[in-house]
């Protein structure tokens, strides 16, 4: 009996849990995944930045482009936060695992600040941009301190 | 004169050489964003291999959302591909730089073949996808010959 319940609880966790981590080869291959798309996200993020904080002169077009990449970035980097990975050495603090469904909440609130940004950048007024590029890093900042070393 | 001409040479490069490295704040970060967008890249181009090979079940769905973001991923890693990194130590080659025009033609190349696949990756038939996954490894591979130590 004690057998036939773990066949089952071993089933019930592959259920959940491999299909995610079977996305990557490695758990290693999910962390890098992770760190790569967030450091590309963050580079078209920060020329945003710069614009937003006077650093470059704006530029209605490249906003708009550097918005759209934003917005498609986003999407990616949380399939690498997987179980699989907590022993791989990595920023991440162990409260983003103990803590799953408030990271999972952040990432989500993340993509919809990341949304409204990519909207406001097509109005081509550097105000519009400011006001969603400082919403959008309050998101980013959050889950940074939170979860982040 | 050799002072004015120097220094209608040297804005004539800074026309050319500046905007694209200016993206970066620094030489690494160039060579470190292309790396890590192919990598990302190269992990959902993965899923199709593995699809396309057998080494995975067909999944209609999932085939179309990889082939997306590999569309997406492979229009960024160029613009790291840029002038001031040929010294940051890297896997590229110099024939990289002294044939640049050439590896730009084999990254346009492969982008188009990458936009073939996403539209193959639609059909919703593994045939399909197959053939258009080969085209578009073979342009993986003609660069990463030439260009890739």
């Amino acid at each position: 009996m004690k057998k036939i319940l773990s066949v089952a609880l071993f089933g019930a966790l592959c259920a959940t849990a491999v299909p995610a981590m079977a996305q990557f080869q490695k758990p290693e291959d999910a962390v890098k995944y992770r760190q790569n798309a967030l450091f590309v996200m963050a580079q078209h993020f920060g020329r945003l930045g710069a614009m937003a904080n006077g650093k470059a002169p704006f530029d209605a077009k490249l906003a708009q482009e550097n918005a759209a990449v934003v917005e498609q970035m986003a999407a990616l980097p949380w399939a690498g936060f997987v179980a699989g990975t907590e022993g791989v050495k990595s920023k991440i603090k162990p409260e983003a695992w103990t803590e799953k469904a408030k990271f999972d909440q952040g990432a989500e609130k993340m993509r919809a600040e990341v949304a409204k940004l990519a909207v406001a950048s097509k109005a081509g007024n550097l105000d519009a941009l400011k006001a969603a590029f400082g919403e959008t890093a309050k998101t980013c900042k959050a889950c940074h301190d939170a979860y982040k070393e």
